[in-house]
């Protein structure tokens, strides 16, 4: 299912190819954030003419809104949202902590209240497989328990006990599943390694994930509140246990600068809704030099009075025809547009971003 | 600057051409609305491509936001949004009236503060004419007095003096004008005829302006609270006292049927928010029948529980890959892409009338 095309040997990164079964997409990569089935203002077409080659959407938001009957009728998120770019879905584990009102975990269930309407739920392993499968997700994420950092030794124990128990139920349910519908055998599954900053556990969690051959194996609870070099820690010692042969994704994560060193530290997969949440409040990034110079990239506040008469445009993007100003403009008088615009612009940053690192790899520079 | 290519023999419909700066345009036409120098969600091109001609911004508006140093800076609104369609632009006079706070009338100075900031402004004929000079509109608005029906008849009987008066004043504002800049005697300017729905104000007030020789004549202060009953009275009584050979526009009318009927009432140019304001609501515009056919037309509402695994696509329009389902999930989940498709579908129907009724009436069916 994954390829390795080339290891550089300036550091640890990777090129590679993963294999989905809406084709296959170049490692490392960035996937846009469809939270509840939709990209910010952006058609799926303008975020595939982006060089988008996969998009993140998600299971607890999918599975609230519209339901699984609508993915069932649907068959599936990509018939739904009319793409047939790879989607990967991560499991809603980290929503259901984060959002989710009156949770508790019961065996391996979790009992919670919408963030929406308050209505009363359970997901769990299998059930946040079987939605998974319902939503023809390319990549499914198994369920997992995310901790805010800083965490405690103990909570960040249970938390990876929890996740590898869940990880093995996942596994063992797929399986089943996979017997009665071959269809379901070509749907990636990942497990998360968890177990906060503390070395031995996010050792062994790796381990007994490793053990269990999954598809792939994502690096879960950083970019939760930790300080950077935490983050980077984590990765040093995380990283190099996990098998060459399988894909690297770690969640959340983050700005250029962290892609860009989580790539050297031999990171293939990376999702995160800086790009489009930034957008929303007019924070707009822009290339200044090539990827590897420091400082090659800055953001301005395009809100900022500074730029209410700049003719100048965002040079190298999509939104290059409109002015400063009339971005200015369009933010300062709400006008829908403006996020559109910003969105636009902001994922054609990251996408090229990670073009750059693609061809920085293969051209011996990073 | 209007020439009439065909006469309707089944009404007082007509088809013509109006010259401008920016190109001639094919009447009956219909402009959507820029309020704000901007169309809900949509970039101008797809605007263009939907096959709009022409569009139509906001003295008031601009004014306050992005301000007249801005389009100074510009040399106009065209530059501003990036766009070579021709732009009408409204005087602002429905507005003040409407929106603004705290409005004195002293002489011909309308005195008011802004509904966005509180700040103190003053507006009269000249400086209408000078903003719109900056505005580089295509289509220049005289300064108006717009009052909502029902209204008495010494109200009514007021604001048509005043409207008279600032007609003439604007009139000799841009002669003087024009003496200094040329581009601007191709800038038209149009009167505005008011009067409530007191036919003999209504007459006068068209003869008073008629006798000026403006460049097109507006039909004010319809569309404010009246009957369709009362307004189509009004048309039926002022429309044929207007010069055969100027452009007639409706200001902000309508719904698909009063168009149909203001056209064959001799009607030549619309602009209205419906399209785009409904589509807000989600309120869908659908064609089902040729446009002369009764009830040629139905909406719907996206937010209608109905829709929710309707696979069916709304036909032939812009945004047919979608199905009723994912819209309906888009505007029940808040997603901006909702708007942006609600949009581009009415004004897809909005403009596919217009085309529909210039056809009809070149082939002799209305």
């Amino acid at each position: 299912m994954y390829r390795i095309l080339k290891k550089s040997k300036k550091s640890k990164a990777r090129l590679g190819l993963l294999h989905t079964t809406h084709g296959s997409i170049k490692t490392p990569f960035f996937m846009p954030v469809a939270t509840k089935a939709a990209i910010k203002g952006l058609t799926i077409n303008e975020v595939e003419d982006l060089g988008a080659e996969i998009i993140l959407s998600n299971t607890y938001h999918n599975y609230l809104k519209p339901g699984l009957q609508t993915f069932k009728k649907f068959k599936g998120l990509h018939n739904f949202m009319q793409t047939t770019l790879p989607i990967l879905t991560d499991s809603g584990g980290y929503q259901v902590f984060s959002l989710a009102n009156l949770r508790k975990i019961k065996g391996n269930n979790i009992e919670f209240k919408s963030h929406l309407d308050g209505s009363q739920h359970i997901l769990n392993p299998q059930k946040v497989i079987d939605i998974q499968v319902a939503l023809h997700s390319d990549i499914m994420m198994v369920l997992d328990e995310c901790v805010a950092l800083p965490s405690t030794r103990a909570k960040s124990l249970l938390a990876l006990e929890r996740t590898t128990k869940w990880a093995q139920i996942s596994l063992i349910y797929k399986k089943k599943l996979e017997k009665k519908n071959k269809a379901i055998k070509k749907q990636l599954l990942f497990a998360i390694v968890q177990g906060a900053d503390y070395k031995d556990l996010r050792l062994r969690s790796a381990q007994e994930l490793i053990a269990m051959n999954f598809a792939g194996y994502a690096i879960g609870g950083l970019a939760v509140g930790e300080s950077q070099d935490i983050m980077y820690k984590v990765l040093d010692y995380t990283v190099p246990i996990l098998p060459d042969n399988k894909p690297r994704y770690l969640m959340g994560v983050g700005y250029p600068e962290n892609i860009i060193k989580a790539v050297k530290k031999g990171i293939d997969m990376f999702d995160c809704v800086i790009p489009t949440r930034e957008a929303r409040h007019g924070k707009l990034y822009i290339r200044t030099k090539r990827t590897l110079k420091n400082k090659f990239y800055k953001t301005i506040n395009i809100n900022n009075s500074k730029f209410k008469n700049d003719k100048i445009s965002i040079n190298n993007t999509n939104i290059k025809e409109y002015s400063k100003a009339y971005l200015h403009h369009l933010f300062k008088t709400n006008e829908p547009l403006g996020l559109r615009l910003a969105t636009l612009n902001n994922l054609e940053f990251y996408l090229k971003l990670m073009k750059d690192i693609r061809k920085d790899i293969k051209e011996n520079r990073l």
